[in-house]
């Protein structure tokens, strides 16, 4: 049995057995393995990190997208910076949308992710509402005239071809091109391990959103026990209706969830205080932005 | 470098370094290994499976202990049926109970935990309240005649020592030893990995209590995502209180806690359908159970 070895943090480390190794070459931008498991199916590694596996990725997918459309409520236009393997396409076309726009960096990661992982985008690449451009999404944001209802930032970690996902610069040009009511969702690591990153990414955000909150989603193959997202946009009550309104919602829904509901939705932004970003824990927050959250 | 390698599950291991071997020998039940992580800070194996770290029980202890007493609002008498290392009895003792009794079938596992990990325990053995008995939690269960208001099983897995822990006839006797309105809580396994084991344990308990509800505590060092914990007593309702109500109780607890609040406790029950176990996944209980848990 070949073992394939994750050395995301130190002192800890995860392996996977690989029963198969479809692919493993190296693109552009960075080195890609595909191979299988007999747990999680196949499982998709960028260098040295895995990204996904065909078991548990709608966790991460339906969090990603689920949270800010159904907190927008009707989101029109949706862009996607990243998010090559198209799970998080394939959540939001669920919604009723216009257009969803897929911005990736590296055109052979969609590709691949078509060939080996057909059922991760579902068929999403070919709707008639998907446009897919390969290009660097901070130049894209920077050029494009287009205005968003939803941007979701499914990126990889601060490291590589994603690090410049992740900065000031960005998030403030990415509230650019939000119209009002807009609301962005990011990924920002497993709050174990790299706190420091939640903190930050939330202070970032905080310099252009008026509200910003971190919600959890546990997506096993991400060690750590949770994966930290960050939601912002006009206010922190937006981001989290009264289950009532996400209900409704939820109805228009075209196609099931296995992981997101209403309720998963609420509870997701309850975070622990020794799991809480730093502002949160030291109380620089009004006092209901964590103890009024249910 | 040397790596500890934990083998759960096939296909799927993980490595913690081993910065220094503190203690590795054989007591009368099990192997008992306790080494020191940079990152995770001194850690209890117990038959080569991670029951412990220093950086991160808390979170297990806090939900195991908390959930159970704060439904409860006004427990006198606590029995804990393993828990050797003392992290549970010392979330209990933060509760005004008058008496905890922890019953515990290797008592080497007290005293390494003593010795080698006294945090975690942080005096609880010394309280007054405390009485600790080394014998067989089923044993004890079947011949003791005093009463509980809150029994928490902190056991291993159902493997080895503690598979007896597990059986509907143990749920049974437990039921016959609480008082009216008590309240048990039980470990469950990960439900990623193992949703027979979070099945069985709702299905036996269900055999005793009219209220059997799962909830979810993220504990990094147990891979999966997610440990399933179930808590049970005389309805659904009484395990999940309204958050007023356990403001109220939390407002009385001695110490501080670093995962657990009311509204975690309140989050923590609530289950994706894909997590769920399946009697709630294939809707054979009221649909409120799972949509009105917010």
């Amino acid at each position: 049995m070949k073992w394939f070895q994750e050395k995301l943090y130190g002192h800890h480390k995860q392996m996977l057995s690989m029963s198969a190794v479809l692919y493993h070459w190296r693109t552009e931008f960075q080195d890609v393995l595909i191979f299988e498991n007999p747990v999680f199916g196949k499982v998709l590694v960028l260098d040295g990190i895995v990204q996904l596996t065909e078991r548990d990725n709608h966790i991460y997918h339906e969090m990603i997208a689920h949270v800010p459309l159904m907190a927008h409520g009707s989101a029109r236009d949706v862009l996607i910076i990243g998010g090559g393997d198209g799970g998080t396409l394939k959540e939001v076309l669920k919604h009723p949308v216009d257009r969803a726009t897929l911005v990736e960096i590296d055109g052979e990661v969609i590709d691949l992710s078509r060939r080996f992982l057909p059922d991760v985008s579902g068929g999403a690449f070919d709707d008639p509402r998907t446009t897919v451009l390969v290009m660097d999404g901070t130049r894209y944001i920077a050029e494009t005239a287009t205005q968003f209802d939803v941007i979701v930032i499914d990126s990889t970690d601060p490291l590589g071809p994603g690090e410049k996902l992740f900065t000031p610069a960005f998030y403030r040009a990415c509230r650019s091109r939000l119209r009002p009511g807009g609301v962005i969702a990011v990924q920002s690591g497993a709050p174990f391990f790299q706190p420091m990153e939640l903190d930050q990414v939330c202070g970032r955000l905080a310099a252009s959103f008026a509200g910003v909150r971190p919600y959890l989603a546990p997506v096993p193959t991400y060690a750590g026990g949770m994966l930290a997202l960050v939601a912002a946009g006009a206010s922190n009550d937006v981001l989290r209706p009264p289950c009532k309104v996400l209900r409704e919602r939820f109805g228009a829904l075209d196609g099931k969830t296995r992981y997101y509901t209403p309720e998963v939705h609420r509870a997701a932004f309850t975070l622990a205080p020794s799991l809480a970003p730093s502002p949160l824990r030291e109380g620089l927050r009004p006092v209901d932005s964590l103890e009024t959250v249910i």
